[in-house]
């Protein structure tokens, strides 16, 4: 059994709007172990993400918050240095969550073997981890972009931005990323190969974005919010998708709605309860008319389903029915008998 | 050739709010006719629905406005009384959208025959109609419904609200109905058999629906906004479906945004634009796992896909490089290199 000294970083506070260092204690303590059916990891790489902070606060959202005096969370990258697991050997390396910490026991529930011939492991908490795969499958499977289609992104210097936008490309769309400087631009269009960059930080963000997107925007995928949103939202097309993966420029904010306007707390509640809302009108669905005419004929008959109507007789009538309709007055399909 | 006097209404001026009678016009003409290929119809039954008055204001929607001094737009159930039209012979009746008018002419173009024996002619208009397939293509493609889950839709008395919760019922979820008055919510729960029925008139609307509704909401069907949708956005449960079709407590609204809060805005344009916005983690889409693995694989190899890392030293960085990622300040994937 092995007795190593262990530094690892706690949550000694909740942060109210920014975190400072003080909502961080550095510990260290010793581990002892492995035990029977455990190994002893040492981290390599710890990953840092944007969704640590919402884990850092009390507020109920898809997973529960780290108390005060747990390790910090996160994503990491480790060493087995002992086993006393018979699928794991000293020297291999492993996808774990550990957290912020040099060293964990671990009963090996979760880890995955990583195969350092195939891609340097580190990418294991990046293009090929967590934030790889929230950019490929929130845009697969949400935004499905289309040939030709405009796809808009922010943070597209960062692991899920840049993922998006290179997607975005192999499936035959315009990328259009947001980052901030002009390094981060000139790399998102240079190196990534976006068609164009638009930097947050210009006072005419807007102005450029609407340039840079002629033909509007069909896909945006959300992950910051705040003033980039509000740039977006006029440009959307009808029918546009946005998967709202994160709002990033929010995560901050001390109390949800920040002022009047509760579209944050929307966007929010979007995020965290991984709401659908989706807008149609009838005749987007016009090839259903079969299935809704035969399954509706047929219920009707069965006597599951019941109608009433609000008649009025004369066609002088209709404006003041309208009327009625708007306030709720009518009880039932609102009629306008004008002949017979 | 037939030459009868024809009353219509007029669309006379843009109402401000609420339409006034002074914003429809009464006008009588002659309509002569038909001419080759064409019917004379007499209108039977004009519905009148909540979607005419965005059609009444000069807002770019998903349909075009009616011009000042045209004949208000509706759907109509109609007899054919002349024929010059090889399809069609006097007495039929025809599903038909000539508006509110008394009689009309037709290239017989987009008429649908109505077979009396069937159904009373104006569910065409109702249940049959517009309304009702609103509701079934909406709630079903969209909302969804799954047995046990709590499905709720305003003005539950209406054509459409009706057909939603009844639809809700037969595919085994639980309906509440928000109607206003008793009578309305009486009909609801004792007539169309929906589980529970909410007065919105009652000054403890929110309460009420809390209390009808003790699983969380996982469908809204809305069509209302304001109060209702106030009431029911703190109850929708994780991954709740939210088919956007109307808004009418804003269709009266002067101007989008009303104050400050923009969340009518962002509703309004999901309806207009008929927008998907939706939430998700990663996690949602785990299943996707392996196909990301097989995909993002490949890129890397062909070099399409790029990533980039931005690498500091020693976990005692990881508080200080935290909180650049919430800033932006990172220029790649933040990684902390523990040890290695």
């Amino acid at each position: 059994m092995a007795v190593v000294a262990n530094k690892q970083f706690l949550l000694a506070s909740r942060p109210e709007g920014e975190p400072k260092p003080s909502n961080f204690k550095l510990a260290q303590v010793e581990v002892k172990g492995p035990g029977e059916g455990e190994v002893l990891l040492k981290t390599l790489w710890l990953s840092l993400d944007p969704y640590m902070r919402g884990r850092m606060s009390a507020t109920k959202s898809y997973a529960k918050p780290v108390e005060i005096g747990e390790v910090m969370v996160g994503g990491t990258v480790s060493e087995v240095i002992v086993s006393n697991h018979k699928e794991f050997k000293p020297g291999d390396i492993v996808l774990s969550y550990v957290g912020w910490r040099e060293y964990a026991l671990s009963n090996g529930v979760g880890l995955i073997k990583l195969d350092p011939k195939k891609a340097p492991v580190q990418t294991a908490l990046g293009v090929l981890g967590m934030p790889g795969m929230t950019a490929y499958t929130g845009l697969l499977t949400i935004g499905q972009p289309k040939p030709k289609e405009t796809v808009v992104v922010a943070a597209a210097a960062g692991p899920v931005g840049s993922a998006v936008g290179q997607i975005a490309k192999i499936k035959g769309a315009r990328a259009v990323g947001i980052a901030g400087g002009k390094d981060k631009c000139d790399y998102v269009v240079k190196e990534l190969g976006f068609d164009a960059a638009i930097d947050h930080r210009s006072p005419n963000m807007a102005a450029t974005l609407k340039e840079a997107c002629p033909n509007g925007i069909d896909v945006y995928f959300e992950n910051v919010g705040g003033a980039v949103w509000d740039a977006v939202f006029p440009l959307l097309n009808d029918f546009a998708r946005v998967p709202v993966c994160g709002i990033v420029a929010h995560y901050n904010d001390t109390t949800l709605p920040v002022g009047p306007d509760r579209t944050p707390l929307l966007m929010g509640a979007i995020l965290r309860k991984r709401l659908t809302l989706r807008g149609f009108i009838v005749w987007d669905f016009a090839a259903q008319a079969p299935d809704f005419y035969r399954d509706m004929g047929q219920w009707l008959r069965e006597g599951k389903i019941k109608y009433r109507e609000d008649i009025v007789d004369g066609l002088e009538k209709a404006p003041e029915a309208f009327m009625g309709v708007l306030k709720g007055k009518n009880f039932g399909k609102q009629l306008v008998r004008v002949a017979g």
